[in-house]
């Protein structure tokens, strides 16, 4: 596999690894833009006390600070763990310049110092789509979400069937309540852990915090329930709870699923059991499972976040979603799913005869690039053989000889060598550029 | 400008601002790969220790720790200041799975704690190119290096002309041994002080430093020497002093300005007074300058290191050069050089004429996206002239009306509305994607 080994939780791709993770990137890219949504970065730090009052995560942060500070020089700052928290910051403090509702996407990495282990990381990059606006965010803008990432799930070369899970916040919180649980936040933690640790020992938790087994037992079956919006809503009446909260998260729900499933069928479905660690979420909640590696745990996270963004005077609700970009490239890379066509870029090496011909080559060269076709010149004027093996362990399909007697190009895949000028000559589309393909696609293999 | 405030020497663009950002890594990008470098990213931390011993710069590391690390928990990380020593590290690390001469591209941010300035950021973007051999590396990459940014530049709009000034770092060394100078790299340090503090007090810091009056001129009359391979040579020479090393740096200087003239011709010039501060270079040395904008400072630098890369039995010497993209999107933000022609990528607005019609609406725009026209929908349903105000704000061109009777399509600029189709209708080229246009130039301004 393109991995590279090194320090724990921090990856580094081989070439060959990079070249997929940016052709993920490309596709994550293009569907973003397509949608309309706006590129920004933030800055990588933000204030300590920025990060800590938002979710439970101040002991994964990592703190920054220049190493031979003076002892009174008491920056304050860490590395961001998410997209979401400093990008609320962002439209706090811009807010004025920026144009509502904002549609923005943002792809950077982010850190944590969690323990590494499969597909978690210390140090990885995250892809993510959010929309916020002043006061109030319409709320078609949630299935939107889940809508934009199908497309992005199916544009992926040979990735596993991926499921779009939904859930809402308020949904749990009114079934709580009707209930009458009043601590819904200890019940959401504990149901946060059904995918780790199982049903009965979540029951466990629950009991443990003073539910009755009765009560345990309908929030575990609230928790069971999955489908489309029909079908949740028809289950979820089923259990004869009642609360005007409930009623308006099940509502969002299904409005939410119903919209995806008109134009992606099957790839969004409601799901009750996800409830999302973050404590910012106020309504829909994201998670995204492919077939087959549903222990891999969620490539695709995000939710509602109505209060999140806030300058005392105006509130700024918004809705995004997350995609894990290194953990899905870790799963392409480390399972054989997807490769690059070849280790490089070139398209043509441009062979050298001698070095006082290497002149002649770069002229090749920069004629075959002003048309658009990357290549690269023999680095050494070695054997014509040396040089074709240069190219061969690169994945490099073709070689070209220039000659006084007119030049010739080779596909050394097949041998067949012709005559041919910078001006017209083409190498097919499939091999202009290295491309995705599944790894046991031997397409394009050299 | 499209700069936004906040944390000195963070810095963050408004969205128009990272779609200029964003077009200039597009052209990067694309010159880069059509020359057939291959990306690789680095992980964003090294132990400190590999930092500290390359270069004059552990004052100005970021030190990085977990904010509730243990006592005795020494991670030692910080981030890298550059992606030349990075990139050395990797070299080496993965020198059995990468094929040489390895030739790479990275894009990615690097951090420094030093005092933000105009132009001088604490975290900032850079994007290199680097050719890494195994034992040797053939000398004609020297002048590649130079050739590759100088099509860059060629390729960025309304950027003042770049000048891509070389020295060698032989030629200097040769010529201060030929004085009698023990201590060249005072004098280095000396001579890299020139377009800051002038040559008064750079003679002074000479004399200083135990040069006798006349060596001292003539260690500046050598830093005067600016021109083509064949003057430069000539005024070298007319200085009349002689050694071995003097000789081999001068044939090295003269072949990579003389090879470049040939490419891009008055793009790459010799410039003895370069020296670069990093303790890594050995041979050639790049700095780049914009006409007009010389006291901004290098905006694209780097050089030719032997040493830098070693496992202790094999050395692998490298050649790189590093564009400063932040410093140099700074610049063209905040001089109102260059500005996209529109703050969102959307090419059209689709109209909602009313809530319950939005599907009919969503269906337009995944038609458009799905032939690779950028679009979004309206998110309210409001007057049609106000949601013709939301895409007048953001500079979308057209506005698509949905309707029973046969859609139809308005270009908001020229008011001209007609009948379309999403299966036929295309925008204009130049309005398919915001592009980059000098900023006073009308073209594609709403």
């Amino acid at each position: 596999m393109a991995r590279a080994t090194g320090l724990s939780g921090f990856p580094e791709w081989l070439p060959e690894g990079r070249l997929v993770e940016l052709g993920v990137l490309d596709v994550v890219r293009q569907v973003f833009e397509l949608h309309g949504f706006t590129p920004i970065e933030t800055r990588s730090v933000e204030p300590v006390d920025v990060l800590q009052s938002k979710g439970e995560i101040d002991k994964e942060v990592y703190a920054v600070r220049r190493l031979h500070a003076e002892s009174d020089e008491g920056d304050g700052l860490a590395l961001h763990f998410d997209l979401t928290v400093p990008f609320a910051r962002y439209v706090v403090e811009h807010a004025g310049q920026l144009d509502f509702p904002f549609r923005r996407y943002q792809v950077q990495k982010v850190w944590r110092g969690e323990r590494p282990q499969e597909g978690r990381f210390r140090e990885f990059t995250q892809a993510d789509i959010d929309i916020i606006d002043a006061d109030e965010l319409a709320s078609h803008h949630d299935a939107e979400m889940a809508i934009v990432m199908a497309e992005v799930f199916i544009n992926l070369p040979a990735l596993p069937r991926a499921t779009i899970r939904v859930n809402n916040r308020k949904l749990l919180e009114g079934f709580y309540r009707g209930l009458g649980i009043s601590d819904s936040a200890v019940v959401l933690r504990a149901i946060d852990k059904l995918d780790k640790i199982g049903d009965a020992k979540v029951r466990g938790l629950l009991v443990g915090a003073g539910l009755s087994e009765e009560t345990a037992d309908r929030v575990l079956a609230l928790a069971a329930i999955r489908g489309s919006g029909a079908e949740v809503a028809a289950r979820v009446g089923d259990l004869g709870v009642e609360h005007p909260l409930l009623q308006e998260g099940l509502d969002e729900l299904v409005a939410v699923v119903d919209a995806a499933d008109r134009v992606r069928p099957g790839a969004v479905l409601a799901d009750l059991h996800i409830a999302r660690g973050l404590d910012y979420y106020t309504g829909t909640v994201y998670e995204t499972t492919l077939e087959g590696l549903e222990s891999f745990g969620s490539v695709c996270s995000g939710g509602r976040y109505d209060a999140l963004a806030s300058d005392g005077r105006t509130t700024y609700p918004g809705v995004g979603i997350s995609l894990g970009v290194t953990r899905l490239v870790s799963l392409l890379l480390g399972r054989d799913l997807v490769r690059s066509t070849r280790k490089v870029n070139s398209a043509v090496l441009v062979a050298v005869a001698d070095e006082t011909s290497r002149q002649r080559s770069d002229a090749v060269a920069q004629g075959l690039r002003a048309r658009g076709i990357p290549c690269e010149v023999a680095p050494r004027a070695d054997k014509f053989g040396k040089q074709i093996k240069y190219a061969d362990r690169r994945g490099i399909p073709f070689v070209w000889f220039p000659s006084e007697d007119g030049d010739t190009v080779k596909d050394i895949r097949s041998g067949e060598q012709v005559g041919a000028d910078t001006q017209t000559w083409s190498p097919p589309d499939t091999d202009l550029w290295p491309l995705l393909v599944a790894a046991n696609d031997d397409k394009g293999a050299s």
